[in-house]
């Protein structure tokens, strides 16, 4: 069986991430590592350490990973995120804290650990700002090659960005991290706003969650309800929230959901358009093509399998 | 039999795609409009009168088109485009002048005259800035849905421009007119340098039209070598010329050499990105696609065809 690891800013979207892939039983997710965006490292490992418990995986190792971008000194969280995510991370709901405390080794480490031990059997999943993966190849680069597959939410190839114009919110995190994992070689598909603004989700939907009268079914439809309620002011025209990082679990699980580009991808780290996802020019006619961009995807299967997987998952907790 | 109109600043890739055109049994050059950026408009319409004698085609009627973009009172030639094209458009080749005057009715006027005429056997091919075309649209908007297809040189989606790392040299001349053609509804094709920086040509090719031995083969050739010359200081990486106005010509004769995808597209007008082609967002849901972006082309055989059809062309020429 296929070994998950979740990177996570955990993050209403984030939290439907955890949610798929603990409600998919091709996959084993076998350790979340942490990270800063629409939380703090801090707050994104105990709101991991919740989540998993409210979904009934108590058990899931949670290691915290690095605090602030690679060039930064520091992270502080912006007044978007908190808008769009809660304070908490989760859509300010009263998820119950764990008092499981988190993995003495941090993500980094485990990151290389994770590659050697399952090798092409490992899928990591980079849903937040790609400073943990960054650091682990720096450390280790011999995971470049180890790794089976690398399934990221991030960046926008054929459409605007969502921070500005030009840059999506978890690669204009860390541009220098992501333009040298691009570069570095990495099997890696992007999944960005191009198909993750496709898939929608609204209140119809997370009402069915609360149906299911369960404390996770109900926590799970608030939760979801305050990033929804979030959308109608900051993309109204969409009519429903994006389901970023769970699209991201999904194809890791099932790649055939989506159609793929496949393109040497850069980021762009100087001028105006820092942040910005694109093709290297000098590899446009390189017949070797490390990275794959998503630009379809099934909208309505994917859909089905989020609502049929998450539905028996909260139905089947407490 | 299928009607081809080209839209020209002539320009050694112009060139070509004329070459390109009178070579292709399968469509009729009915006319040829002519616009400003690799020179001015003028000189641009006795280019095409130039080449059209050249190319043993005497008799394509040539419209002047518009002397500048549709925000601007005047046009002047960039330094770089003298560079790659020569400062006389043609390389500094002596293309003996035809005696010919070019039509009495201009590029728009002929534009709408021409959809009318042709309806859907039309097929517009503008690899210029759109400004003739957004003008028409402006004084007819009914061609819009008359037109047969509309195959457009310009922009950039998977890959950064050539002017600035987010604009297309064709696009970034008038922003604003292509921005109103792309949102049109109009239905076009896109080939952007995604595609035509695939398709490149070197001097082993030219050297073939030069062994023809015919005037056309040795002028051709000498023309298409200064463009190769400049490419060398331009973008060494790329080993060659990019084809790219006789490739969007060449999808206009037969659009299975490229795989497109269907977005609606925008050009950001505003901000720092000022010339960007990319999707509208808010149509990223809309079912109804009216344009196509080329992201892949089938190299050898676009290739294969060129050299094959401008070769015999050339043959049959004095």
């Amino acid at each position: 069986m296929k070994k998950l690891v979740l990177d996570l800013d955990v993050g209403i979207d984030d939290t439907l991430a955890v949610a798929y892939a603990l409600a998919s039983p091709e996959v084993e997710l076998v350790g979340i590592t942490t990270t800063y965006g629409n939380v703090t490292t801090e707050q994104s490992t105990a709101n991991a350490l919740a989540v998993c418990a409210l979904l009934g995986a108590p058990d899931v190792p949670v290691y915290p990973g690095l605090p602030c971008a690679s060039f930064a000194e520091d992270f502080t969280v912006q007044p978007v995120s908190a808008f769009i995510h809660g304070k908490n991370g989760v859509g300010e709901v009263d998820v119950p804290a764990s008092d499981r405390a988190p993995q003495g080794q941090g993500a980094v480490d485990f990151i290389v650990e994770a590659v050697h031990r399952w090798g092409k059997d490992l899928i990591y999943v980079p849903t937040g700002p790609l400073t943990n993966f960054d650091a682990a190849i720096a450390q280790d680069p011999s995971i470049v090659d180890e790794v089976g597959a690398v399934v990221l939410m991030g960046g926008a190839l054929t459409v605007p960005g969502n921070v500005t114009p030009w840059s999506e919110a978890n690669i204009s995190q860390d541009p220098d991290a992501a333009d040298r994992v691009f570069r570095s070689g990495i099997p890696a598909t992007m999944i960005g706003l191009d198909v993750t603004l496709q898939t929608l989700l609204t209140y119809r939907e997370t009402a069915l969650w609360r149906e299911t009268g369960t404390e996770a079914g109900k926590r799970l439809a608030d939760i979801t309800d305050y990033y929804i309620k979030a959308y109608e002011t900051t993309a109204p025209h969409l009519h429903g929230c994006g389901l970023h990082d769970p699209l991201a679990c999904a194809v890791a699980v099932d790649p055939s959901l989506v159609e793929c580009l496949p393109i040497n991808m850069m980021v762009d780290v100087e001028g105006p358009t820092r942040g910005r996802t694109i093709g290297n020019p000098e590899l446009l006619n390189d017949p070797n093509k490390t990275m794959e961009v998503a630009v379809r995807v099934d909208v309505a299967r994917f859909l089905d399998e989020f609502m049929g997987r998450i539905t028996r998952l909260v139905s089947s907790c407490q």
